[in-house]
């Protein structure tokens, strides 16, 4: 009888960060070492961290990474950690073709094996994998005390053929796979089956160790799981925090033994979870302690300033209310009043004077004029930024973005838009859903992520409640113009929403729209709408990039990306 | 003994506008018939545009594509070219995988042919391919009359092995090929080279037909051509115009007879005609008339307004004048000089006014104070754009944009930067050139560009010069402090730009710097000053991008896309 104790340790890197990246796997891989783990399995590129685009192209690189790996080894040697089996993913290269591979070693007696590439290189949706690295082309199986443990990353489950299938006739007695899977919702069950699929095709327990944490414009959710060979689920961690759980193989048992499996997290908690951590992770490796955005009194800004407080705390949120002439009281109360909730720092900077200014000199109209005020409000929040090294956070939503109910360089201003993903409707169910959450005792940085998991209920809120109830009840209102509402431009939110997931998520055409019920004048206003906007956002594609080569080649690199030559 | 007269279409499309593509390919196909030719060949995706990016995996998209090609070969039957063979490239559909592919369809006798499916998919650089195509898997060999015409798609010659390779065993009279290759500096001889070695694998003549135009941030220079087998040059087309070529092949000749071989450009010219091209097509397919942009009398403005004239013609050109209390009078009248020469609306608006309302309530200093009057200027600029429906072009060269020597939201407002791919001692060398142009009698608009062809001298310049000597020949300065110059915070541009060739295009490490010869203190300047610009860049990535799924998936649109579902 040979039992092996695994760890998974699912933890949060910071691409291009070698240093960081190297000191949490030795913590990481010492915890594990003290519960008496044999093997410690992190996620996918843990050294290097991920995605790191093309960053992986550039040879000085590869080559830190490679000296950070050995130095690694060497390290958990010297430390007594010697025995313990550590997987770790980093970039590696194929000599043949020198071009990057994406890559799984294992240190062990203080030398870094030679490991497994992966195989299926995802290149849709966020994954550019095929653009960076060639394919590995064989299977792995790694031998520790008598147990066969076979390997694989992230796509390669996903996938059938390739690397698992071979497997499944080298009679493994574990799979193991460290993966980068980002948050999607519903993503969870879907994983889940799929593992469950891949453990009956190799007739095994399938270890599944995910990153967790907010990379650029990504949020990866953790939740790393264990399925037996028969599909029972043997453990489960927790979501959007590092934890490092343990996993006892027995390979004589018919049935492996199950440890703690973590609940499901209520659906519109999980998606405001993910994402606080997405903007606190932003924030943090792109080394921000605070943020700053305009407070109008609308339920947009007042639910991504209780996302920044949630995140890095209310007294490091420096709210700016911008009123113009066609600001009603109201609004400015809603603002007053969320900033007191969640102890924010609040200016009033009124914006009359510098319209008048500019008009005096430009004398505009109609959307020319509108565009100037949310401009000039553009224009104070980055001072601010400027000024005081400030992240702007832009409040935009995906209902009115999608519909170009923005104002480029105005409202659209900021570094990070964390509700960009989130449809109007999802708005104001996410604001409920934090109001309910503050009056059952939720205070602020109440939530489990990631460098927070102490678990208190956080710092109280003024009268427990968070969010206006007037900013969430009120009809939307840009209040560019006298008595504009959102509902003068766009159809009623309920039903926008439901056209824009078909239209845009579903990519149904006009033809499809109809079949699903939706009435002519809608799918015309809807269409004509998204069209538009899509059309004006290309006409300005915020900005010229930066390239490589003469003409229009990108660098591609990852945002938050440590790493200096 | 067969003779085949082939008709090279080097056609300017636009991405998604399937009508007017279409309409093109009719016109094209009747000059070449009038011309008896029996085959006329034109560029990848003729139908559809490229790079048409996610474009292709909307199904609609591809249905209207299958129904546009339909409708091309009725069309040419009924108007009597049912004779002719028109290889036209569009999107195609895998049945078996649902998936799009990259494919050449010929049209003859009213029916459209099943064609060739690309086979090599580029994922590098600015190519996505692999990412949207599934791959071609066989070889096309078309009989017209008894000469055997093997067929291939852009990087399908560009790969060893592959199609080229197994047309190399089937005997073909003639290698036909279309392309969508962008411009870059020294493409020419690569892509003759290349053509060169192909035609001696498969032993027969190589045609080349290129893309000429722009398209979103690319520019496609044409220069179609054709080599014998032996690698004599037989044809050669002009760069960046549409053109109709005719090559005749004889089947039994041991040598083609060559035609017309249009020379070599002078490098200036050519990378000058690249940037007016890639901005007069960017206005033209996102449906613009003219542009508006500041003109501070330095150089980068001087330039890229030049460039806008002959674009669009001087009055379609409005220069705005800026100044603030740091602006020097040589920079106000080299700014008002520039204008007369290239006939442009020219306007003064003083930024000082708005400078003071702004400081009145925000009292900034140091860097935020600097940033405040450039994005006071970047919202005069968006307010002529919104008002009077002018496309905003930005100004910044590559030297200071990959410094960071820019103001986000300032001076980098624009939905074009027409010269953001030139280094700074680029910028010099091409502002000359024109200067030269202009006294050898070129006036405004006479480049040879698409929509351009006619060759006459464009309409003359108020003495004959038109860059002012003063903004080519004075020190570079921001002018946002007194005194400030570009050399207070960058190395001189001579030394700059050497050390930001090498780091940036060529990829070099702190080491391989030194190796290069550059002293430590600048090497060590110049890493650090892009490394900051790179990561302040990050830190505010200009702004949300609309998604299409839950968390972080974007559209990847191409941004000209006429199409309408």
């Amino acid at each position: 009888m040979t039992q092996i104790r695994f760890a998974l340790a699912q933890i949060d890197t910071c691409v291009g960060d070698l240093d960081a990246n190297a000191d949490k796997i030795m913590r990481y891989s010492h915890l594990a070492a003290q519960d008496h783990a044999q093997v410690v399995v992190f996620p996918e590129m843990t050294l290097t961290g991920y995605p790191i685009e093309d960053l992986a192209l550039r040879r000085t690189f590869r080559q830190a990474a490679w000296d950070k790996a050995s130095w690694l080894a060497t390290e958990l040697a010297a430390d007594g950690l010697g025995d313990l089996y550590v997987a770790v993913g980093t970039v590696g290269t194929d000599h043949a073709s020198d071009k990057p591979r994406n890559r799984m070693v294992v240190l062990h007696d203080g030398v870094v094996w030679a490991g497994y590439d992966k195989h299926f290189l995802p290149n849709y949706g966020v994954f550019d994998e095929f653009r960076i690295f060639t394919a590995g082309d064989r299977s792995v199986v790694l031998d520790v005390d008598g147990a066969r443990i076979g390997v694989a990353i992230c796509e390669d489950i996903w996938q059938d053929g390739g690397p698992v299938a071979e497997l499944a006739k080298r009679d493994i007695d574990v799979l193991m796979t460290m993966n980068g899977s980002p948050y999607e919702e519903g993503k969870t069950h879907v994983r889940h089956e799929l593992a469950v699929r891949r453990a009956a095709e190799v007739n095994a327990p399938v270890i599944y160790v995910n990153q967790v944490g907010g990379q650029d414009d990504l949020v990866f959710d953790g939740g790393s799981f264990v399925v037996d060979a028969d599909g029972a689920m043997l453990l489960r961690s927790p979501m959007f925090m590092e934890h490092l759980s343990f996993f006892d193989l027995d390979t004589d048992a018919e049935r492996q033994r199950p440890g703690e499996i973590v609940p499901d997290m209520d659906p519109d908690e999980e998606v405001y979870t993910a994402c606080v951590l997405g903007l606190k992770d932003y924030m943090a490796k792109n080394r921000f302690r605070g943020v700053c955005l305009g407070l109008s009194g609308g339920i947009d800004s007042a639910l991504v300033a209780a996302m920044a407080a949630d995140a890095v705390g209310g007294e490091n949120v420096q709210g700016i209310s911008m009123p113009s002439m066609y600001s009603s009281d109201g609004s400015k109360d809603d603002a007053a009043d969320l900033a007191a909730n969640i102890g924010a720092k609040y200016d009033i900077q009124p914006i009359e004077p510098l319209f008048s200014a500019y008009q005096k000199q430009l004398g505009l109209d109609g959307v020319a004029a509108e565009n100037l005020q949310a401009r000039i409000r553009g224009v104070i929040v980055m001072a601010y930024s400027n000024s005081r090294g400030l992240l702007a956070v832009a409040t935009g939503n995906k209902s009115e973005l999608a519909c170009g109910y923005s104002t480029i360089y105005g409202d659209a201003v900021g570094g990070y838009a964390p509700i960009k993903d989130l449809l109007k409707t999802r708005v104001w169910e996410l604001s409920r859903w934090r109001n309910r959450a503050a009056a059952a005792g939720m205070g602020i940085g109440g939530l489990h992520v990631v460098g927070n998991e102490q678990g208190d209920p956080g710092k109280p809120l003024s009268g427990g409640v968070m969010i206006p109830v007037n900013s969430i009840e009120k009809a939307p209102s840009a209040e560019l113009r006298p008595g504009q509402k959102d509902s003068d431009s766009l159809p009623e939110y309920e039903l926008l929403d439901k056209v824009l997931a078909a239209y845009i998520e579903h990519a149904h055409g006009c033809a499809d729209l109809l079949a699903d019920g939706f009435d002519e004048k809608t799918v015309d206003t809807v269409m004509r709408l998204v069209d538009r906007a899509e059309w004006k956002r290309r006409q300005y594609p915020l900005g010229p990039k930066v390239t490589a080569l003469a003409f229009g080649r990108d660098r591609r690199l990852p945002v938050t990306n440590a790493f200096r030559e």
